[in-house]
C-alpha cells in the first residue's frame, strides 16, 4: 500500500476476465524500434517497468502471419511457433516481478506493403496500401477471411503457450486488418463483411469470439479500439459508429483499451495536445460496458490519475510515453517520492526511433533502451570507483544530468554554470511555442540536485581554463553547449553566403535571447528538424511577415519521425507564414535575397527585411582546446580526465546531450570497452 | 576455356596482388538489404553467384567500428571478433566455387548518423551528417586519427582471418571517411590532415599502407575510388584533383576499382543513363597505374566487355547490377549460350530493397534474394510432379515467367495472349519516354519461350470462362493483368472525384494506348512511383503544356528509392512542367479543376483541357470471377487448381508480377507450407 493514502485507489488490484492486474498502473501495447530483431533488448526492458511497479506490461504491435509483414520496421512477430522463444524472453522478465504480460496481435491489412514477404497486402477491397508505396493489397476473399481466422487463432494459442496472460485483438492506429473492414472508405463489400455496420464488425467480432475461445481460459482478451479518427465525416466518429461498435461488443471483451486513431492522433505531442487530451472522445466507454477500460492521455500525475478513476473515466491508467520516461513511476507514486518522478515531456523522440529502426530512446530517461546491451539501470548507477572529485562545467541538459548521475553514484560534484539560471538550451528553447513541457527536462534534474548532498551548484560563474586548473578536481566533464552558425554553412551550404552583410542578421540564439528582426523576414531553415518552424511561429506571434525558405521539401521533414510534420506545416500555412521548399537562400545582395531551386539551380529572387539563418551549430569548445592545449598543466594541476559532453562534443538534440552526460557519468573511471555495449546476433547457420 | 574463343580473354586469370581472379568477371562490392541481418540468406546469394562463373564476388559496404553504425540499414558488420561468423558463412560459399572472395571495409563518417550506437558521428571538420537528421559530426582529434587507423586495421585482420582475398579500402559514394577528408566541402582543417591535397590524402594513403602492411602477405588490398562527383567546381573531378589522388596513390593498392560518385550517379538507371556511361571519366586510370583497374557500367554484352578489356579501360569487368540480373552471365559466356543471358534492365528495384531494408529483389531474376529462404536457384527449377498440363492465360511479365518456368520444370504449357504483342505491359510501358530497356523482360522470356519444346503460345486468343473450361487442362494460371481506374479513387480519395464529366479523361492505359489529350493538361498523380512523371514527359513531347498535381510533397516520391526522384523532377521542371505539390484533384466543374491543400485543405482553381488520373489499378478478374462461381463445372473441365497471378491478383510493380509468376510455377503441385520461407533469427539470451 502506497505511503500516502490519497493514491491507494491506484494500487487495488483489478480483475480483468481471468486474470488480475495487481493494480492500475497499465503499460499499454508500444512500439519501440527492438520488436523481433531485438528480442533480449526488449525482454530487459519490459522487466524494468514491471521491477518498477507497471502491474500490467504489453507487447509492441506483434504480426501473427507474413501476409502481415511490417518490414523493415521492428515489430513484434508470431508467425509461426520458431518465434515462441523471442517472446517468451519477455513473459518471463514481466512475470519475475509478479506483473501480468499482455500481447497485442495484429494483422496490419492494407496498412504495410509486406516488402519482405513479398505476399499481396490484404484488405477489405482491392485498394492501394496506406504507406506510398507503389504495392495495392487484394480484396480478401470468404477463403481469405477463414484463413485470417485461424492465423489469429492460431498466434492467440501461441501467445498462450509463451505465457502471455492478456491477448489483445487489435482495432486501432489504422493499423489492423479487423479496424479497415470497420471503415467504408476501406470496404466497399457487397458480402456479408460489407455494407451495415454489423456486417462491418463480423470480422472483429468473429476473431474476439475466436480468442475468447481458444484462450479465454486462462488468458483476458483485450480490444484495443479506437473510438474516433479526428476527421470529420471522413473517418470514425465517437459520437456515431464509434460508439455503436462499443455498444455492439461490449461485453466480449475482457477490456477494453480505447484510444483515437491514428498514431499520431494517440501519441500527440505536447506542442499540439495537452494532458488528457483523449478524455473527450472515450468517455462514453464505461457507460457502456461493464468490462474495465484502460485509457491514454500521457498522465504523470498521481492526483488526476486519482481523479480519473474516481470520475469514471477508466479502470486502468494507460502509459506508453509516461512508463518510457519514468518506468519506475508505480513505485515512486507509492513510496511517496513524487519529486522523483521524471515527466514525459510529450517530445515523441521515443517515437521516432521506432521510425528509425534503432532502439527507443527518451529524452528524460537516458536509461531507456540500454537495459540490456548496457546494463543501465533507470533507477541505479554504478557505486564511484575512488573519492575523487569531480567538475562539471555548464548547466545545460548534459551538464545537469551528468552532474546528478555523478552525485548518484557517490561522487562529489561541483557544477558550474556561467549564467544565473539553470537548464541552458532546455530552458530558452522551453520558451518556444508550443515547447514549455520540455522545460521537465530541467526541472526533474535541479530537484534532484537540489536533493543531492553531494553536488553543489555554482550560478554566474563563467569559469576560464586558470579556473579549471586551479581547483583542484580530478575530472572535468565540459557541457559548455554549441552556439548556432551565423555564416549559413550547414547541410547545403559548405561555404559562407556571399552577401549576408546586406540585411540584418539573426541566428536562433539572437531570437531566444530576445533579440527579434522586424517586417518581412525570411527563415532559411536548412536544419530539418523543429527550430526553424517553431521560429516561424514565435515571429509571425511578434508581428513578422515571414516566408521559410526550406531546400526540403516540406519544413521540419525529421518531424514526420516524430509524427508532427504535417500538423507543423498546417498550422504554419493557416498562421499565414509563407512556405518556399526544395529552395536554398544562395546569396543576398542590396535589392533582394536570391533563391535556386534544389533541383534545377534556377534562381528567383525575394525582398526581405531581414534574414535569420538555422543551419548548424558550432560547439562551444575554446576552454576545451584551452585546456587540451597544454597537457602538462592539467597534470600539474591533478586533472586526471578532461571530457567534452554533450552539445559541446557534438550539436544534437536534447536526447543526446542528456544521454551524452549520463553516459560520461557512468563511465567516469570504469575501464573502457572497444564497443561498449552488446548485441543481438542472428544464429548463423550457413 | 570458352566455346567461342572471341571471349577467350574474359576467362584469363588476372593477377591481383598475392592471389589470382579465376577469370575477368569481378562482382563490385554491393549493398543488398542482408548485410548483418541476414548472413544465412547473404552467404548462399554471394554464393551463387560464385556458382554462376564470378571470379571474384565481394561483400557490400562493412562497418569497421560503431562510430560507423548505418543503423537501420542492412549493411556488413566486422565491427569485433564476434562479426566473423557471419561474414565467414560468405567467404565459405564463395571459396567453395573456386572464386576469390572481397570485402569493402568503410567508415562512413559523415554520412550517417549512428542512430543505434548513440555514438557522435565522426568527420574532418565539424560539420552536420549529410543525411536530413539532427545530428552533427565532430572534427576528428589526432588521437581520433589514430584511433581510426587502429579500428581499420584491426578489422583488416578479421577479414583475413573470415578468408577473404581481397580487402578493400574504400573511399567512393559519398559514403566514407577516407573521401570526406579529400574533399574540401568536409574538410576545413589546419593541420597536416587538411589544406593541399597532399594532407587531405594523407589519411587514406595511411590506412591503404596500414593495411597492406597489416594483410598484404596473403590478401590482395583494393582501393574503391571515386574519381568525380559529377559536381561540376563544388566536387571532385576526374581532370583535376581526381586524377591527382589516383597519380599519387598509384602503385600503393593492388587493385584500383574506380566508378564515379555518389551512388545514384554510380548506379545511374536506364531512364537516364546508358551501358558504359561511366567510361569517359575513369578512362584515364590505367594510363596512370600499372595495377590492375576495374569499372563498372552496367555491361551486359560480352562483346562490348571484349573491347574494354583490348581497349585498356580495364583489367576486370565489374559488375553490381547484372551480377544480380544473371548470376550465371560469366557461365552463359562460356557456354556460347548468350540468348539465356537476363540482361539487367537498369531499373534500380534492387536498390529500393537495400533502401527499404528488405532482401535483394530483381525485375529480370526473380530468384534473386530467395537463394536460402525459398531455396530457388537462378538456373534450377523444382522438376515438375506429374504430367498435367498447364494453360498460362496472358502474356504480361507474370504469364511470361509462369510459363517459362513451368516450361522448364517439365510441364507442358498452353499461353494464351489475347493480344498480338507479347509482353504486355512490359512493351506498353517499355514504349515510353525513358523505359526502352524495360523491354528485356519479355525480350529474354519470348526468347526462352521460342526454344522451348513445352510451351505453345497463342496469340490473338482472347479466352471465355467456356474456352478455358473446354480446353481440359489440368491446371490454370491466370495473368490478365490489370486497368487504370478512372474515377479518381486511389490512396488520396475514398469516393470517385465529382465532375470528372466535365473534362476529357484519360488514363494511363489511353495514353499508353495512344490516346494523348490536346493542350493544357493536368496530370493528377497519386501513385507515387513513376508513371505520373513518365506520362508528364510524354504530353510535353506531343505538345501538352503539363500541370502535375499530386498530393506529395514531389514528384515520384517513392523513385527516391531507385534513386531517381531528384533527376525526375529536375528533369520535368526542365522540360517546362508545372509542378504543384502537396495538392489534391478535389472537383472539376465547368470553369475549372478545384485543388485542395494536403495540409489546409484551402482550395484553389486552375484551368485545364483535359485531365490524366494516375491513381490506381483495378485488376482485370472477370475471367476469375466468373470461373470461380461455378466450382462444378471447374471440377467437371478437370480443372484441379485455378490461380490468379501477377497484376490479375494485386496490382503492383512489373518486378511483382515476374516474381509472382515464377512463384507459381515453383509451387504448382508442391505441398503447401504455411509460411513458405526460412527465417533468419536472433539467439534469445534472456
Amino acid at each position: 500500500m502506497p505511503t500516502d493514502p490519497r493514491y491507494s485507489i491506484l494500487f487495488e488490484p483489478v480483475r480483468i476476465g481471468p486474470v488480475t492486474a495487481p493494480n492500475r498502473f497499465f503499460q499499454v501495447p508500444h512500439c519501440n524500434g527492438m520488436g523481433h530483431l531485438r528480442p533480449n533488448m526488449l525482454a530487459a526492458m519490459r522487466g524494468i517497468k514491471a521491477e518498477g511497479g507497471w502491474g500490467s506490461v504489453c507487447t509492441e504491435v506483434t504480426d501473427i502471419h507474413p501476409t502481415s509483414d511490417q518490414s523493415p520496421y521492428a515489430e513484434g512477430k508470431l508467425w509461426d511457433d520458431g518465434d515462441i522463444p523471442a517472446v517468451e524472453a519477455m513473459t518471463r522478465a514481466v512475470h519475475a516481478h509478479g506483473a501480468l504480460a499482455g500481447i497485442e496481435l495484429a494483422h496490419l491489412g492494407l496498412a504495410f506493403g509486406n516488402q519482405d514477404s513479398r505476399m499481396a497486402p490484404l484488405a477489405p477491397s482491392h485498394r492501394s496500401i496506406v504507406l506510398d508505396e507503389p504495392i495495392q493489397a487484394r480484396a480478401m476473399s470468404l477463403s481469405d477471411i477463414r484463413d485470417l481466422r485461424k492465423w489469429h487463432r492460431d498466434a492467440a494459442l501461441r501467445a498462450k503457450r509463451a505465457g502471455f496472460d492478456i491477448i489483445y485483438c487489435y482495432a486501432a492506429h489504422n493499423l489492423s486488418i479487423l479496424q479497415q473492414f470497420l471503415l467504408p472508405r476501406y470496404n466497399s463489400r457487397s458480402d456479408q463483411y460489407g455494407g451495415s455496420l454489423t456486417n462491418r464488425v463480423r470480422l472483429l467480432r468473429e476473431v474476439l469470439e475466436d480468442t475468447k475461445e481458444a484462450v479465454g481460459d486462462r488468458c483476458a482478451v483485450a480490444l484495443r479500439f479506437a473510438v474516433d479518427e479526428l476527421m470529420g465525416a471522413d473517418g470514425l466518429r465517437c459520437e456515431e459508429e464509434g460508439r455503436e461498435v462499443v455498444e455492439m461488443l461490449a461485453e466480449i471483451p475482457d477490456l477494453w483499451d480505447v484510444n483515437i486513431s491514428g498514431w499520431p492522433n494517440d501519441s500527440g505531442t505536447s506542442r499540439f495536445t495537452q494532458e488528457g487530451f483523449q478524455e473527450p472522445y472515450i468517455a462514453f466507454v464505461k457507460r457502456v460496458t461493464s468490462k474495465p477500460v484502460v485509457g491514454v492521455g500521457r498522465y504523470t500525475s498521481p492526483d488526476t490519475m486519482v481523479r480519473l478513476i474516481k470520475s469514471g473515466m477508466m479502470d486502468l491508467v494507460g502509459a506508453a510515453r509516461p512508463s518510457i520516461a519514468d518506468p519506475f513511476l508505480p513505485n515512486k507514486i507509492r513510496e511517496d517520492r513524487l519529486d522523483d518522478i521524471r515527466e514525459c515531456i510529450g517530445c515523441n523522440i521515443c517515437v521516432s526511433a521506432d521510425y528509425n529502426i534503432v532502439p527507443l530512446r527518451c529524452t528524460q530517461n537516458p536509461t531507456m533502451g540500454e537495459e540490456w546491451r548496457r546494463g543501465w539501470h533507470p533507477e541505479r548507477m554504478n557505486p564511484k570507483r575512488s573519492d575523487d572529485s569531480v567538475l562539471v562545467v555548464g548547466a545545460g541538459p548534459a551538464g545537469l544530468e551528468a552532474a546528478r548521475a555523478l552525485g548518484e553514484r557517490g561522487y562529489n560534484v561541483a557544477l558550474a554554470e556561467a549564467g544565473e539560471t539553470l537548464g541552458g538550451r532546455v530552458m530558452l528553447e522551453g520558451a518556444l511555442p508550443g515547447l514549455a513541457e520540455w522545460r521537465r527536462v530541467a526541472d526533474y534534474r535541479i530537484l534532484q540536485l537540489q536533493k543531492s548532498t553531494r553536488v553543489d551548484v555554482y550560478r554566474d560563474s563563467r569559469l576560464s581554463a586558470e579556473d579549471v586548473l586551479g581547483f583542484g578536481f580530478a575530472h572535468v566533464l565540459l557541457a559548455t553547449g554549441s552556439t548556432w552558425r551565423d555564416d549559413g554553412v550547414g547541410r547545403t551550404h559548405h561555404r559562407a553566403i556571399p552577401g549576408l552583410e546586406h540585411r540584418p542578421l539573426f541566428t536562433p540564439d539572437d531570437l531566444m535571447a530576445g533579440r527579434l528582426p522586424r517586417g518581412e523576414v525570411l527563415i532559411f531553415d536548412d536544419e530539418s528538424f523543429y527550430m526553424g518552424g517553431v521560429l516561424a511561429e514565435l515571429l509571425v506571434k511578434n508581428g513578422c511577415q515571414v516566408t521559410l525558405v526550406t531546400p526540403f521539401p516540406v519544413v521540419s521533414p525529421w518531424a514526420d519521425n516524430t509524427m508532427e510534420q504535417g500538423r507543423i506545416q498546417g498550422h504554419l500555412l493557416e498562421l499565414g507564414v509563407k512556405i518556399l521548399a526544395n529552395q536554398r537562400l544562395s546569396a543576398l545582395d542590396a535589392e533582394s535575397a536570391v533563391l535556386a531551386c534544389s533541383f534545377t539551380d534556377r534562381e528567383s529572387r525575394l525582398h526581405t527585411d531581414a534574414v535569420v539563418l538555422v543551419t548548424e551549430r558550432s560547439p562551444n569548445e575554446e576552454l576545451l582546446l584551452q585546456l587540451q592545449a597544454n597537457p602538462a598543466a592539467l597534470h600539474d594541476a591533478g586533472i586526471k580526465t578532461l571530457r567534452p559532453i554533450g552539445d559541446c562534443f557534438a550539436p544534437g538534440i536534447i536526447a543526446s546531450a542528456v544521454y551524452h552526460g549520463h553516459q560520461a557519468a557512468r563511465e567516469l573511471e570504469e575501464p573502457e570497452d572497444a564497443i561498449g555495449f552488446r548485441r543481438e546476433r542472428i544464429i548463423v547457420i550457413g
